[in-house]
């Protein structure tokens, strides 16, 4: 609270961190690399886990815990995933007092551990599909690092499952993309797009690999949740076979998925204003904060009765009811994001009113003590994060463009970036050439486009319609 | 269920162990001395932390989390932390492709991170108390482990609060240890003891280490939820100050309390018997499972409607509709210890009845259909629930003995060990020398006795009252 926020529109990356500090998400740590995950970040992550949660559940899925050291031999066995990732773990060279035999690594992502698991405990195929999954943190040696978006250790969900036939797992994989499509655009309000991620794009070992792109409020794109289809590539590998029911030995069909806190950071660079965080209702841990002015035992009395209706009836609110001044108050729920504020003052109570201020537009509608508080709030609530979801939608569509050429693509780069439309030959050549654009990479392949058009970059014709942009 | 499981009175650390893989608790991996926790395993985790957390929160805590890194320096600040730990700790030295500068070691426990945190979050005693707790994982190098008792790698939960004065520190400590006090005679049904350890079993760097200690069923003890009360050593060692109510600067007071993953071993050495599993129905994930006897479709509609009522009243209810036998479910229901299984057959159905059978004892109860089933089976739950903490009690009481000298701590600990009351003058010579005999250890200094007897070992005037034992 005592932290100024600098204005958005002035300069993005200092307004991300601010508005991190002081809504109090995350602070640097004496470790280089990682942030200490505060109560108001920790809260918003809870949410996100129980919301995923139970839909992984009620799609069958259920959790486990695998070891987060992976020992060298092991990682080395699929080559493409040791590859990708060799350059940024950390190794663990000595345990107790001794130099170990062998380097362990801690876990960048667990294909390892599930595929070692998965080899020792499927034997036929009605023992599949087996559909785990893991929360848990990660670590990769990353060098530049921002918090939420880019940590060297964070908090994740990652998925794995095997399958007996490469039917059902393709099934699995587009299932899980279409989860994370559901959780951004119906829980967090984020309309992100979805699409196939180029070979130089997709996770190393994936036959291919499913994403979900989200459109900051300055043009950049983060990825936000993304889904591998495996094929057998891991299952010959680490040797997963199974017996079919042709009772014939077969190597299972492998998918993975996964998304992390690094949606906080999206939640921020989506909704996120000049006087701190924005929260859509149905993510935010607290949904509403009502603000008493002055000691009227009356207006306590009022205070407290309508936290009792909200909270039995699902909506999580809470009573400030501290000694700082209201105006500090306001300003406090408003860097945090709370969705709705309820003002109840002695002398609206008077006139037989409380005041009801929105996070989303700062608009103040003042109501009627004896109308119905709780449909009047449940409604409100569904009203801003409708407006977030359609303010979203609008700027990431104004963020939209189209490029035929390198230099419209470089005009659009240069001027205000976003998402950039444009056809491209499929050949690594050209998206390496693009990427010399400040960084542009393909966001993701669309199929939604009949190809008829000539590639951006080398001009031949066109096999992909593809959708670019800079990223977190 | 293919595992044949060894007879508890035969071999019962065989037995164990049997029990972990047969109910798919645990299995081993390729990473010395860690396990992965399997789908049944997790899910009494997640239990145990669900109803742990919200106790937490009740109280006021909130969740964070902090790095699982340490630096080097950053570890040495607290003398005895260090020393109690770094023999035990693995080191990363390597980070990207490049040798680290400073090694960093996987948390054993986060006092460091917490304490660094705090030493840069508090200014004025306006911010205290801070009542933080993490879930996370930890590391500790250990050279013998077992799966759940000791691993190298554990989850569990780790509270670390700050405050403003001695006495609510104390009054936290305290509070911290009731919560797992209650937790384990109310949920878990394990009538364990409480007490305080004697300076040389303490934690390292506490002033004070309040112990809940439970006896397993083999009469060793295992150590299952610890409250630490720091005083201000560990603030004036990380320099963790506040500007107090006489606006003078003062060093805050500490805590930190903590429990694991080896609680699921506690249960099954505590209530587990020959054929597997036993869980109190409180911490149960499925409380009841429903076997419908045959195809008919008269049994499907009641086993649904049973099962819907059931859930639809927060008894945790499953049907196994599998194509497995019923003997096949019977037994897979029996050794992953669901309390209460019903059985549904169209010969019971003829005569208007179902059977339940009791996990606990192996009881059928054959019930009327027309009774009232939810009543029925929630009374049911409760009774296995008591039965089991009586029936543990039992065997605690059983396995408390009483020893005046070192030859009857000996016949005790040769013949058949447990708790041993056993007063002591309170110098750690004899405490070693206690050790000697099969690494009988005190367990905690009870206040509840007045001392008149003599020290167990030396003969001296005894100070303490004190409870000794084999431990995991």
């Amino acid at each position: 609270m005592n932290n100024k926020i600098t204005k958005r529109d002035e300069n993005f990356a200092k307004w991300y961190t601010d508005v991190v500090m002081a809504a109090r998400l995350a602070s640097y740590t004496s470790v280089k690399g990682c942030i200490a995950i505060e109560p108001n970040g920790y809260a918003l992550w809870e949410k996100m886990q129980e919301i995923l949660d139970k839909k992984f559940k009620e799609l069958g899925h259920v959790n486990v815990q695998m070891p987060m050291l992976i020992p060298e031999n092991l990682l080395k066995k699929e080559g493409e995933l040791v590859e990708g990732f060799a350059p940024e773990v950390a190794w663990v060279t000595e345990g107790g007092a001794n130099k170990l035999e062998e380097r362990h690594c801690i876990r960048p992502t667990s294909e390892t551990m599930f595929c070692d698991y998965y080899a020792t405990h499927v034997k036929s195929y009605k023992d599949l599909p087996m559909l785990y999954n893991q929360w848990c943190n990660v670590l990769r040696w990353e060098h530049e690092t921002r918090p939420f978006l880019r940590s060297r250790e964070f908090l994740w969900q990652e998925g794995h499952t095997i399958h007996a036939t490469k039917e059902e797992a393709e099934r699995e994989t587009q299932q899980m993309m279409d989860v994370y499509k559901w959780f951004h655009h119906e829980i967090l309000a984020i309309p992100s797009i979805t699409g196939r991620k180029t070979e130089k794009e997709k996770f190393a070992g994936a036959e291919y690999t499913l994403t979900n792109e989200a459109l900051m409020y300055n043009g950049v794109s983060l990825q936000a949740g993304t889904s591998h289809y495996f094929g057998q590539k891991f299952s010959r590998a680490y040797n997963i076979k199974f017996q079919n029911k042709e009772n014939k030995e077969e190597f299972v069909y492998q998918t993975s998925w996964g998304t992390a806190t690094r949606m906080i950071g999206g939640l921020i660079m989506v909704h996120g204003d000049d006087k701190g965080l924005v929260l859509p209702p149905k993510i935010a841990p607290k949904q509403v904060v009502i603000i008493p002015i002055g000691k009227d035992n009356k207006v306590m009395e009022i205070a407290l009765k309508i936290k009792k209706e909200l909270n039995d009836n699902q909506i999580v609110t809470y009573l400030d009811n501290t000694e700082k001044s209201p105006g500090f108050k306001f300003a406090e729920a408003e860097v945090n994001g709370i969705p709705v504020r309820i003002e109840i003052g002695p002398r609206d109570l008077e006139n037989g009113k409380i005041t009801f201020t929105r996070r989303d537009t700062s608009e103040k509608e003042v109501i009627d003590l004896d109308s119905n508080i709780l449909e009047y709030t449940k409604d409100l609530l569904d009203r801003i994060q409708k407006n977030l979801y359609e303010k979203a939608k609008e700027r990431r569509d104004a963020l939209t463009f189209e490029a035929k050429n390198l230099d419209e693509m470089k005009d659009i780069l240069n001027t205000q970036p976003g998402f950039i439309h444009a056809d491209w030959c499929g050949e690594e050549e050209c998206e390496i050439k693009i990427k010399e654009i400040r960084g542009c990479k393909s966001r993701c392949i669309t199929d939604d486009s009949f190809i008829t058009g000539k590639c951006v970059c080398c001009g031949k014709d066109a096999k992909y319609h593809v959708i670019w942009g800079l990223q977190y």
